[in-house]
């Protein structure tokens, strides 16, 4: 079965499924001039089971920044009762070229590593100034 | 020991140590004419302990995040491939439902889940875009 999309005329399964070997591949984008091709069930089926992988790694990811904010927020109430200043530039350095090795050992870019703790540290910053 | 800071008076221990029941518990901070609590080596290690936690839960972050977007550049090169549309409104608004129920149970600000989404998704459609 095929899925109809922008109007495009419905193709026959049988020359357009594209294969999960396809899917999983790191094949360069077909020509400009190659037909599209269009979702068929097992893809859409595939789609849908990537999705519910992303859902059970964002779940896990939720509950990780909970128990993370909760330690931060402890250090932060640590910092308040000792009047240490909120943010510590050292410390975050040394997190900065940490996560930047981790990621790339991790096959993730450790540009985007860096965003990733600046955007949560930005937060936690926040957090600890409202302590006081 | 006791580590002077911002040249205020060395402080003896016995008087000046928090207590761990302090550094994890909700009380509120000391009114503004209480002394301020010198940090004590007992202190800084609870302070070195709490770091340490945090950053094995980066790591773990970081992990998750790498295993996450290998199954969003799957995602983009199946969208690619059937002329899907990189970004999907429908499949965000529930995204963003669930995790801020998933936050709320996981006593994580809601808010902060959702923009925690909306910096990840902002990345991954740079990512489809990029495919295409």
């Amino acid at each position: 079965m095929v899925r109809p999309r922008r109007g495009s005329p419905n193709r026959d399964e049988s020359t357009d499924a594209p294969g999960l070997d396809r899917i999983a591949g790191c094949d360069r984008r077909a020509p400009v001039d190659f037909p599209i091709v269009e979702p068929t069930e097992q893809t859409l089926a595939e789609l849908d089971d990537m999705r519910a992988s992303i859902d059970n790694i964002d779940a896990a990811l939720v509950h990780l920044l909970a128990e993370r904010f909760k330690c931060t927020k402890r250090v932060g109430r640590l910092k308040a009762d000792h009047d240490m200043p909120p943010a510590d530039p050292d410390r975050e350095a040394r997190q900065i070229a940490r996560l930047r090795e981790l990621a790339v050992e991790a096959d993730l870019d450790p540009a985007f590593a860096e965003k990733f703790l600046t955007f949560i540290t930005t937060e936690v910053i926040r957090h600890h100034e409202a302590i006081r």
